[in-house]
């Protein structure tokens, strides 16, 4: 260094935008730093089980794609995503869900990147967003940045009501529709098919697209599956999606479905963003799928997170003391604790991390900061062993606090 | 669809946000589209060679991530990006910048994404920029999303001119200053140690980070060294750098290099963008790098680059008529041809491709639409055959429109 040697640079002086400044960081990641202190049984974190990544597979992906690919998979490529992958997922989502092409199809950087996007289309400061109460945190992160106000909608065991929504609608003009349908983050809470249907034609009747972060949906251990809320309304929705839960989530891949109409915006905003999602990944993703793989794959992950959700709920059943209520998730990662109205599950969490057990307190997902009295536990990245103790442990320090 | 199958939904009614609809689509883009024509010699893309791409290192790489590394590298990972690779980077910047650890680095998707992250972290609607004149038109897309507005600064053979910088400085109050330092793209120049010293004294008096997007500067075949921004200014820099050109721009990682004071900004609007870069092609980089096997790559690229360069530049000076110019860099991917100011690049385009030839014409390179008279070559992803008939036919269509 030249110039200025032994001089300290006024950093503080330099003009970051004030929002950005005003950002908070994710009280999630401050959590899992708590919890990942050595010892702690952690509930807290929404990783997927690490034994079920299907490594050797993907190894396999790679000699194949090494072989058979070459080049192109190591080289730029367009900005909605490798044409292959993209018309796999267009079949896919033609059988599953409804009629699409490979043109309602772009490959994302996971389906959080799939949240930012729709927020960097959408979004101008001070726009309303309809959200469930409460709702996916990562989500409100990626709105905050376009300093996007909120209409929560209270939700039932059936999900968001939708005559709550449209008082909300009336009442703020919101721009999107967002919705974590199947098996939400936080609560484990599956929205019912009569549901789906209202929720659609109030999108319709007022014209405001839903956006439905479908990270989950492919996890249904219990239960009988619900229509997605694609093959229900079709152009009407614009379908988050995600292979973190099905694959890995080290991949980073995820993709939007939505009207072949809008999808331009879409590409425009993530070309200047990141030019495109990891080709390699993608190339990887389609050789897996391709193989036939991700079925069988699929029914491991259910059977192995059927077994963790069925132990973690007969362990709070056991122990747990009355007076407190849980979801009991027929699919996904999570399931949703509310305490007695008093109690404060951030003023637990010390002395939880005390007794070697951490979970995340529900305050981050709710947009106005309540929920003080409610806590998500995740069951699907914990031993079995450490399930019973985990939720051992926190039956004893809730039955000394309540 | 059961809800309102026959009905077009009118999403032309949807809200998108209005800057967004008036983004433009790359003009670059549309170009490549048209140049990929069959039959068609482009020398219109920014493309690495492909046949250079390390692809059985990464194969092995990949091996070694699954037996050594398991499951945490397809595991969610830190917004940062993983110790091992930054910790890496931070001695390699040590070693060839200035002192760096690992609180300067954060992993990012491409160069690109580092970019964004600037723009994202400092720019407000209608704050200014420094650039030079031309610049990457890439970063023009990232910061106009955000509606930021340029104060131009003129180049000669040494890169931007100073004093030029001072006077927009002085008028605009810019918030950034943003350079290609190394073998400029569009243009193939590098600034002059001399205008370095310079540049960081100007950003010392009023203080404003210089962003370094230095893509390039590793492929340096001819000329002397030049000491980086990062090595004089330290923290009044913040380097942007990119594995695309020395490694394979499909595995999307670059990562930047600023005073630790700021890097928690860029964490977080990282983290509600897309959580993290890719964890499994962080590792293969790390694996590929600790191996050893970058050194010798870059040598690779380095001799085969210069051959073609060479080329180019011989068979333009052989071929062209009288009153053309152009650079001859002593790095990077880029060579930039001055027409005679009558002469419309954008206008031969046509012509070009009608004789089976492509190249980027200048506008979208300059803030404010000039340049008609300049185009860019790219000699990196060529043949030798093809770089010798491509210059052949542009050589004649020059001369028949002279």
């Amino acid at each position: 260094m030249l110039v200025g040697q032994n001089e300290k640079v006024q950093t503080e002086q330099w003009k970051i935008a004030t929002h950005v400044v005003e950002l908070e960081s994710s009280i999630i990641r401050e959590i899992l730093k708590i919890s990942s202190q050595p010892g702690v049984i952690s509930f807290a974190g929404g990783l997927p089980a690490p034994e079920l990544f299907p490594m050797e597979e993907l190894r396999e992906a790679m000699e194949i794609v090494v072989t058979k690919h070459g080049a192109p998979a190591f080289q730029y490529t367009l900005s909605r995503g490798i044409p292959q992958l993209r018309e796999l997922l267009a079949e896919r989502a033609t059988a599953y869900d409804t009629a699409t092409s490979v043109d309602n199809i772009l490959i994302t950087a996971g389906a959080q990147q799939a949240i930012e996007l729709v927020a960097r289309a959408f979004i101008d400061r001070g726009d309303y967003i309809i959200t469930e109460y409460p709702t996916y945190v990562g989500a409100l992160q990626a709105f905050n940045y376009y300093q996007a106000k909120y209409a929560t909608v209270e939700m039932d065991a059936e999900g968001m009501i939708p005559e709550r929504a449209e008082e909300k609608i009336l009442k703020y003009e919101p721009k999107l529709i967002y919705t974590v349908s199947n098996f939400q983050n936080p609560t484990g809470i599956t929205m019912s098919e009569n549901r789906r249907v209202k929720l659609i034609e109030l999108a319709a009747r007022h014209n405001i697209p839903i956006i439905d972060d479908n990270s989950y949906g492919d996890i249904r251990f219990a239960g009988q599956p619900v229509p997605s809320l694609k093959s229900l309304g079709g152009d009407r929705v614009i379908a988050l999606r995600s292979f973190s839960k099905i694959i890995a989530p080290g991949l980073r891949l995820g993709w939007m479905n939505g009207p072949e109409s809008i999808m331009g915006y879409f590409e425009r905003v993530k070309q200047c963003t990141d030019l495109h999602t990891n080709t390699l990944c993608q190339y990887l993703i389609y050789e897996f799928i391709s193989a036939g793989k991700l079925e069988a794959h699929i029914a491991r992950i259910i059977k192995d997170y059927r077994a963790k959700r069925d132990l973690m709920v007969q362990t709070m059943r056991d122990n747990f003391p009355e007076g407190i209520r849980w979801t009991e998730p027929e699919g996904g990662l999570f399931l949703w604790v509310e305490l007695p109205e008093h109690m404060s599950a951030k003023e637990l969490l010390p002395k939880a991390v005390a007794m070697k057990v951490a979970y995340v307190y529900g305050e981050p997902f709710f947009p106005d900061g309540q929920g003080q009295n409610t806590l998500r536990l995740n069951f699907s990245n914990a031993t079995h062993d450490n399930i019973v103790e985990g939720i051992t442990r926190l039956a004893e320090l809730l039955k000394e606090n309540m």
